[in-house]
Formats: structure tokens, C-alpha cells, sequence
């Protein structure tokens, strides 16, 4: 075979494989078989330089083996972790992935979720926290943080089990008296179950809270106004923050200490998501890590499950928590 | 039409759009037409819920209106944000993205690129560094700061320029002796122009300077060895540091501090690239900035273009530089 012009053919795969050709098929198609044959495969396919023609594809098994993934954008690192642990989990199934960015414009999300009816893609993984967003009937589709219904099931980390284990890692590091952060939409989403969680933690454990919520598009000068209010003789009212991400955490913190108020020995401080600089280095705080790898595989596993709609409405995954030097352990 | 079952025409569109059907046509397939048209079409699209089906598309016009990128990976800010910016730019001419992420690996580079041809996209734009890549023939290719050929076309910022400006930056203020830093590979890239405009820079204005160059693969500490082996009794021989990227910057400064040597104010650093915290907040350090949307724009521009044949082999866009705080200005 070799760099030949003739394309080898799916036997020729089966027999570098030592496999039957049905399981080359199912292998194409990201159906399920052994790790070991699918790995044979793969190689083989590799070795042969076997090229698959969708569209032929497409046209006569109605699979494209095409996944379409809707995120507001790659800007921000943790979309672009989720995207890349999803690429990868769909390559070794032998998928592709179509990536649509929205900028969080719902008509433009609407367009992209409408549009993959027609597309022919086998699914949607589709992170968007427009509440109206129609979701097509035809198609799997699996959301990532968002609640939309029973018939979409949503993968998120355990959001309310992390607001609560930052309110407790902030009272086991000797913090009396507690804040919560958070901007973001007012509607019902899985993130604001990390508020939910934090403020059970304080009631359970008996330290006095206090909640500060500002809504998208309100000025972040709104946090430095609260922060100021709680600021009395160069000492602040709070020995804990918990923010509802790793973003604003970090923007809190610039402003704490511009205030002169010091940060983990004044302060400690939580924030959400464990996002590391430049992607793979240093945490920038301390933090509750969201399972990104293990959120792709699912989204992934249940995107591609042919028996989706007995899958739960609600996948939570567990969070764990983080040092990044914001807290005093 | 609205949420009617009868899926609208390109006639509809046109109606709707007050063009020509040949305009919408145009637009669907990328072609140029006047901003204003093409933003009607797509009002249009959308407003009526227009669907394209790319697989009877594809087989008619031999077009799939699909470009296929091929990056290491998302967790790099720098590759994020180019990956962010050709979506955008390739939704605009409705266009979409297969996304392929390889590790860096040559072989899945290699199965990515030789399966575009069967795949039926229109056409690759590729960021990789391997050497043997054999590209395929019969698909246009754009190659982001790796050259290739002057068969395939290479995006990339000014590398040249950019070690130049970094070199008259730290000498305007006021570094009279400098250091070069890098890690990466030996092979011939864009990247290794940043070496040679720098020294260039240098030369020209008479600063004596030393060049620290370790291949990927060596340990970090290779670079804390030379810092230590350049430090005399608390003070560094150098006052002023030009590293390759952001990323190894960000490592050299905490290295520093670590060893007691304040920056800005004993040694002024110069990281390469412009990113940001959160991918859109503060810069890790001052730096030399990539115009990464307009490489992104460069890119999908050259990759659609019919007469890609007369494209230059070289594109480079020039940068800037931004302070970011471990500079004196």
C-alpha cells in the first residue's frame, strides 16, 4: 500500500488489524469495541493512510460521525480546556469535531443549534446560558453547565458540592467571618448552585455570611463600592472570600491589596474552576478544580449513547479543592 | 415561513434579504460580496431559519464550505486565541471549522493533514512544527509560523521585527547589557528569527549580549544553572532579558525573584506573544504582541482565496510592544 495512489479499502485495514472488518466499521463509526482492537485499528488506519469519505459516509449510513461543539468562545481558558479534552475525546472515537464560538450572542447560538439539524451532525455538545434557546428535536444533544429540560442532560461539576467545600476549607484555615461573590445572569443556571452550597456550609457550621451578587453588565467598580463599604480602620469586615470563579478571584484580589489589605494573612481567599496560567502552570489562587477531562468524556460518552434518553437529566462530576496560595493551606 | 415544518429557499432568503438569489448563493459558499449584502443575507438566514444541507451541497459544487485547522492544543492561550479568532473570522464568510488538536504529535499531524484530502474540506490551515509533514497537493494550505515551501503560504507575525524592537526596547531603557532566552526546537522556524533580530539589534547599537538557547526536552533548570552561573555577589551581569514567549518570561521572573533579583528594577524582561491573564485581562509581563487577529483574518483570507497559486510564501504582520510591568516604561 504505502504512498500508492490507490486508497486501501476497509478490508485491508481489517487485515493490517488482524481484525474482522466489522469491527473496523464499528471503530469508523465510534461505536463501541474492545480498547485493544480499537487501538489495532486506529494504527492500522494510520499505517495504510485509510481515508474515509463522509460524505459517501454520510449519504449512506446517515452518520457523519461529526460532533458539533457551541461555546461562547476560546478566549477564556476554561472554555478552551473543555474544548480541547473534548477534541481529544472525540478523536479516539474517531469523530470529528465542528466548533461554533458564539460570543454568548443567543441569535447566534439559536443559529448554530438550528443549523445542526440540516448539517447532519451526530450531536451537539452545547455550553450556553441563553434560557431561551430552542433545542432540536432530532438530535442528541448534551448541554454543559446549563439546565434546559429532562430530555437534555446536562454535565456539570458538582457546583453546589464545591461552594460548600470552599466554605468549609475557608473555617478548617480559621476564617470567622465569610463573603460569597459572584457575577453572572440572575437566571436559574448550575453556577449558581455554588452560592447554594457555600451558604449551607455557613449555616451548618455557624459562621456568619454575607452574599454580594452583581448581575452581568453592572461594573465591576460594584465589588470594589461593597468591598470599601466593609472596610473599617485599613481592616476589612471579612477573613474569607469565597468567588464564585477563579476570574474574579483574581481581580478581587488585585483590589484587595491595592486597599493594603493582605492576602492570604488578612484575607484568604477561593475561587472556582482551577484554571492555571498560561493553561498549564501555577494555579492563580486557591481554588475548587472542576474535573475538565472527566466533564469532556461525558459529554462525549453521552453525546454519542444510543441510549440517550435513559440518561440521567443531571450529571454532576466531583470538584476537588486546590492550594494556589491565596489561602493559608 | 417562521417555525413553519417547510424549509425556506435561497429564493426566500433573497426575498427576505432583497438581493439577488445569486447573492445569497455567494455568500453561503464564502464568496465575496459587499459587507452590507452579505450582513442582509445573514440577517436574513437567520430570521428564517434557513438551513443549508452541506452533504447535498458538498456533492453538488464539489464545496463543503468546511476548512479544517490543526493546532496542538487549546490549552495553550497563544493557540487558543488563534483558533478563537479563525472561527470568527470563518463564521463571517459562513464558513465553519473542523477542529483537530494533535499534542504536537507527528504522526496524528500527519493523519489529520493526508485525511483532509478524502474528506472534502476546502482547505487546511496548520500550525505545526514538524519537519517531515508532507502536505498534501491538491488542497489549499495556509501554514501559521512555520515555513514549509513556497508552495504553501506562511502567516506569521514579524518574529524578525519583533526581537529587533525587544532589543532597542530594553537598550531606550536604559540596559547596556542584554541576554536572549529560548527554548524550543533547532529546527529552521519563524520562531528562531526572534534570536536573529534581536542580535541584529544589538550589533547595531553596540550592546554586548549573550544567547541561552535549550532545546525542547531539556529540564527548565538549564536556565536557572545560567542565571546562577551570571550572578555575582546578588547582582545578575545582565540588566535587561528578551525571552522567546510569554510563557518562559513569566518563568524567568519568578526564577529571578526567587534568587533576589527585583524586576523591573535590577533586570528589565521582554516576553514574546501579548498574552493576557484570563486570556483578556493584564499582560504576564511587558512584551512584544502578535497581531493574532489579523493573522487569523490573513489566514482564512489566503485559504479561500482562488488564486492562493500567487500568494506571497511569507506574510509576516508586524507587532507591537506593550509594557506590562516588568519593564521601566
Amino acid at each position: 500500500m504505502g504512498k500508492g495512489k490507490t486508497n486501501p479499502t476497509m478490508k485491508d485495514v481489517a487485515r493490517e488489524a488482524g481484525v474482522a472488518v466489522g469491527t473496523v466499521s464499528k471503530v469508523i463509526n465510534g461505536l463501541p469495541v474492545g480498547k485493544e482492537y480499537r487501538i489495532r485499528v486506529e494504527e492500522a488506519i494510520r499505517k495504510l493512510n485509510y481515508r474515509v469519505n463522509i460524505y459517501a459516509q454520510g449519504l449512506r449510513s446517515s452518520r457523519t460521525n461529526v460532533i458539533q461543539v457551541v461555546v461562547p468562545n476560546l478566549i477564556n481558558p476554561f472554555f478552551a480546556s473543555l474544548v480541547n479534552f473534548i477534541n481529544k475525546e472525540l478523536a479516539q472515537r474517531n469523530y470529528k469535531m465542528m466548533l461554533c464560538t458564539t460570543d454568548a450572542d443567543p441569535e447566534l447560538e439559536q443559529f448554530y443549534v438550528s443549523m445542526s439539524e440540516q448539517q447532519k451532525v451526530d450531536g451537539i455538545i452545547c455550553l450556553s446560558y441563553n434560557p431561551m434557546l430552542e433545542v432540536p428535536e432530532n438530535i442528541p444533544m448534551i448541554s454543559v453547565d446549563r439546565y434546559f429540560g429532562t430530555n437534555i442532560p446536562c454535565v456539570s461539576s458538582d457546583n453546589y458540592g464545591g461552594g460548600h467545600l470552599a466554605a468549609e476549607k475557608l473555617v478548617e484555615n480559621g476564617c470567622k467571618n465569610l463573603a460569597f461573590l459572584r457575577t453572572g445572569t440572575k437566571l436559574v443556571n448550575e453556577t449558581n448552585k455554588r452560592k447554594a452550597g457555600f451558604a449551607s456550609a455557613c449555616e451548618e457550621l455557624g459562621v456568619p455570611y454575607t452574599l454580594k451578587m452583581i448581575d452581568d453588565g453592572t461594573p465591576y467598580s460594584a465589588f470594589e463600592d461593597f468591598l470599601r463599604e466593609h472596610l473599617h480602620g485599613g481592616a476589612l469586615d471579612f477573613d474569607g472570600i469565597f468567588c464564585a470563579t477563579d476570574s474574579l478571584a483574581y481581580q478581587i484580589i488585585h483590589t484587595l491589596r491595592g486597599m493594603g489589605v493582605r492576602v492570604p494573612e488578612d484575607v484568604q481567599i477561593i475561587g472556582y474552576d482551577g484554571v492555571r496560567y498560561f493553561g498549564d502552570m501555577d494555579l492563580y489562587c486557591s481554588t475548587i478544580v472542576q474535573p475538565l477531562e472527566e466533564m469532556s468524556a461525558t459529554c462525549v460518552h453521552l453525546v454519542l449513547d444510543d441510549q440517550l434518553g435513559k440518561a440521567p437529566s443531571l450529571i454532576c462530576l466531583p470538584v476537588s479543592y486546590a492550594y494556589g496560595g491565596t489561602t493559608k493551606a
